[in-house]
């Protein structure tokens, strides 16, 4: 079964907000061609999380694994995130989730800020 | 000369949201031991901006180069951060000043988040 992957952010007022993610759903769809991948927003932003989840089962997911593209992990990852996935749950019965750490917290995203922070 | 980096980053009230920056200037230190790193926030939290500037320069900087550790480069990054660096010109006429990309459009960055995603 193909890889369900929702990158999950924050949302904001401002549209450039959003690059980030368009960037790194194409990084992941060049890795993998045939992963399902939806960028959901807590709030400010569509498409929602709810949309995202919405779209991932509608596609044929069975399993999503919800990334949060957040640096630390706040009450918006730990409090917010958790709670929608539940409402999620609620709406889709037989669907597995896992959500994943903020990739601000992630060695390997921590060593490639390191390394661009010092020019390399 | 060893090197300078200032980690910029918005701020928050909530503790946690510095946890990030310094695992970053952790990783930094592990590379380059002698490297001369300060964390400095727009608002919200300490240190400031112009706190981390002093710092680098008190301890002989004179070449510093500001990290936006934000995923898009907005409002923040593109005015703000311009703003202040230029006040701190101002303040030190001989400091050189080199302010990189938002981290999160760095394309070493945005693979470490992808592969991630991938769950590798």
């Amino acid at each position: 079964m193909s890889k369900a992957i929702l990158l999950f952010g924050h949302g904001a007022r401002n549209r450039e907000y959003a690059e980030p993610f368009h960037r790194i759903k194409a990084a992941i769809q060049l890795r993998e061609p045939d992963a399902k991948i939806e960028i959901g927003f807590l709030e400010l932003q569509r498409p929602t999380f709810e949309e995202a989840i919405d779209a991932l089962v509608r596609h044929g997911a069975t399993d999503v694994r919800i990334v949060p593209i957040f640096f630390a992990p706040g009450r918006h990852v730990l409090k917010d995130l958790p709670e929608r996935a539940a409402l999620a749950l609620d709406r889709y019965p037989d669907l597995n989730v896992e959500v994943a750490d903020a990739v601000g917290m992630v060695p390997s995203v921590v060593d490639a800020m390191a390394d661009y922070a010092l020019g390399k």
